[in-house]
């Protein structure tokens, strides 16, 4: 059979692999955390896409060890090279947590089991182990009894809460489509929500014009009055809002939109209210982060990412409901001229179908080391956050955030210029990947946040410190 | 760090998971392929879900070899019983192909390095890999030169394609949603097509209405003069088409829609022609699937599944499109408030943003086996198909289905329950796991199908024998 593997070569080849994984941490710390060494240029053009090549014939000799064992060091040699190292100790970008060996051989696992988990009778385990997981972060976040599924991501989840939204708002949408609704449907997101409400009201239909961005205050927040204004005017208009977006953590600079009075104004206007919690749900893991989590009692759906919050491998998005049934009045399948389906098989229940298990590279860490140990964890990042902002004002910078979460952004005297001096210095001097963001004040920062579990108040220093220079000499540079 | 790992425990578990991975097949195949060992009834309630408890606090002692090492048993534990074993040679289900070690050690790696895949340059080289991938496989299945995304699976890379068609089909549509387009749109799919598109049409906002079930043939192939009829209908009465799906491959019964006539027919009244070949592209794998490509040359857009046909694990959806440039226009984020992006990016080439590596499970096994390897077990894919209908007709058993590809549709004569009860006996006798389903026609059929690369002719032969047997068993208990 030309898929047969030697069974030595297999037992090798994660032999070896855990060998590696058990020393990972520290090598990627050593690693350059840029795609191959590089520092990407303000256009994000950096790094330069390598060619792969897949051969026609098998290959003839791969090593004496075994073709699976000969692979390993040129994948794990591609993979130094070819990726911006998210599990690094100095990694302070986007919310990617490093996730723990335990993922690792759970999607082992999963990738060698291949279970099926678009019905609950193909693997009843799996689908009870996502159920579990679903639960408890609905317990967390205020939404307890909620119903829920995993997610490709936090697009899916939003995109499926306006699915949502739209179907609550129009009985006859689903037989009948947007064209048979009575009025035109408008989202409302803060200028700071997530863009994915702008991919998704083009993809399902709305078009751009139903989206409506509502500004931000000085800290980055959704502004209320803004949103009624938005709301009281499309009404008179004829217009109907069906779905407002609360920010629980806004992706540059953490903001927290005002949800409770949010909660109301959608309520009161007849409109779903939906909070993108994708990362700021992390504040749900900690008695700390309980008083930010004021007005999800008002939340019709959330939205949060375990990859973001659980420090799962990508992708593990989750939507909680409030209203049990919807998801599966939503999603089922319509069609009369096919057999009768469960609404409750997980396909039912989500725009997926076929799908792997995302839970189990969640749950294993969390049997490894329960709610307690994501608890410390998360406060061990809260913590760190708060030097980091403390270490960047008393080195002079400015940080013109406000959040409970661990993102400081920063801002600079000569502008875009002066950040990319920043980032680079970040870069060369820390081996530290920043990002580079924009407000919707049309404010440029840099952005840096605590993200990896490995990370100390060391790395933070070293971070600070290498902005500091680099700050001062874009003002030496300009003859500041 | 109450995440730390001892890296003896990860020698340990990740050497001990090898040892397991190498001898798995094997002791798959020995345990029972359905969850719980059970005998699902016709109401698919047989397999219980269970509950699985997430502690508050990390469990004092887990073993003295390790936590992770000590997690491994129980939860492979729970695998063996809590799931259907796709993996296992006489699983004779729906296309779950069982995957080689190779993938598992692709998702450990993913897992533990998780590399972020929105945007190139994050993860160049894995971009680059799932690439070469898609061009490969559009260059198999007569698309050389066009545009591919990996999706989360068929449903998402099908809906996906109602979007490019739409987005197409109206100028406006961007802008002004449907509600603003000057027509009624309709999409065609054959009643034995896949239900993904009954839940896109409902989800992206056009509504059961505007999916028109065209009739099937004898032989479960949408009828062309069907299609015309219903397209020339829906235009007189002011009416859109904006989207014809031909099948390759049909889920029930693997029939092959006639593309060549359907594209013709979708071109003549300028509608977007997407052919769902999630599984059927397994042809493009060999020189004796050619004949049956004939006019994917016509189609807009394909939907073909990694993980159906190059034997990886779920979920690897795949969408290649022709017209280079439209997966950036349809997908890209409008927002002006937001930084500009690059439409190369894959965030704004699919309905996803964070994402996964989906394509290095996929290019492990491509690098190990090579394109030939792909072949040649294709070839003894479809070898055992033509073993496997020979054997059940010269067993006196009826197969009603006619296709290339290795799926069997068996009819009982006492309907539904000889049907069950041929299925207890491939299960109890032969511990092979088969599927019911119901042809557009109202026929019910029990449905084998060789997905399986370790199932050989003694697999096939046991399935035949156990079938047989049901089925005379219904018959006498009948008192036929």
């Amino acid at each position: 059979m030309p898929f047969a593997l030697d069974p030595d070569d297999v037992r090798r080849a994660f032999s070896i692999l855990g060998e590696r994984l058990a020393t990972l941490d520290a090598r990627v710390d050593g690693l350059p955390i840029s795609p191959g060494g590089g520092v990407p240029g303000p256009d994000r053009t950096g790094a330069v896409p390598l060619a792969v090549d897949i051969p026609q014939d098998p290959p003839r000799a791969l090593g004496a060890e075994g073709p699976l064992t000969a692979l390993l060091d040129p994948t794990m040699a591609e993979l130094d090279r070819g990726m911006i190292q998210v599990t690094a100790r100095r990694y302070f970008g986007l919310f990617n947590p490093a996730p723990t060996a335990a993922s690792a051989l759970a999607d082992a696992l999963v990738a060698a089991y291949n279970p099926q988990l678009a019905t609950t009778q193909s693997a009843p385990y799996l689908v009870a182990a996502e159920t579990a997981i679903l639960d408890a972060m609905a317990e967390r976040l205020r939404m307890p009894g909620a119903e829920g599924t995993f997610t490709s991501g936090g697009a899916e989840a939003n995109a499926s809460a306006l699915v949502l939204a739209l179907q609550r708002a129009f009985p006859d949408l689903r037989k009948k489509g947007l064209r048979g609704v009575d009025a035109d449907p408008r989202v409302y997101v803060s200028t700071e929500g997530h863009d994915t409400f702008a991919k998704a009201v083009v993809a399902h239909g709305l078009g751009e014009d139903a989206l409506r961005p509502v500004a931000a205050d000085g800290a980055q927040r959704m502004r209320p009055e803004a949103l009624s204004a938005a709301m009281v005017e499309d009404i008179r208009a004829g217009r109907r809002p069906v779905l407002v977006v609360g920010t629980l953590g806004t992706t540059t600079s953490g903001a927290i939109d005002p949800l409770a009075i949010l909660g109301r104004m959608a309520r009161k206007h007849g409109a779903w209210f939906h909070v993108d919690a994708a990362y700021g749900g992390i504040l749900g893991l900690t008695p700390e982060g309980a008083p930010y989590l004021t007005g999800l009692e008002a939340a019709d759906s959330i939205t949060c990412d375990a990859h973001k919050i659980l420090h799962a491998p990508m992708a593990a998005g989750m939507l909680l409901v409030k209203h049990r049934g919807l998801l599966g009045e939503a999603f089922r399948v319509p069609a009369s001229y096919m057999p009768r389906r469960s609404s409750d098989d997980p396909f039912s229940r989500s725009l997926q179908w076929s799908r792997r298990s995302m839970g189990l590279k969640v749950l294993l860490p969390l049997q490894l080391f329960g709610w307690e140990g994501f608890r410390e964890i998360t406060e061990g990042l809260f913590a760190l956050g708060r030097a980091l902002r403390a270490g960047l004002t008393a080195a002079g910078l400015t940080v013109v955030n406000d959040t409970p979460l661990p993102i400081a952004c920063i801002t600079h005297a000569k502008g875009g210029p002066g950040l990319e001096a920043m980032r680079r210095s970040a870069l060369v001097r820390a081996n530290a990947w920043t990002s580079l963001g924009r407000l919707s004040s049309g404010t440029r920062v840099l952005r840096a946040c605590v993200t990896n579990h490995r990370t100390d108040a060391s790395d933070v220093a070293a971070l600070v410190e290498a902005l500091r220079e680099g700050h001062d000499e874009a003002l030496a540079e300009s003859g500041a």
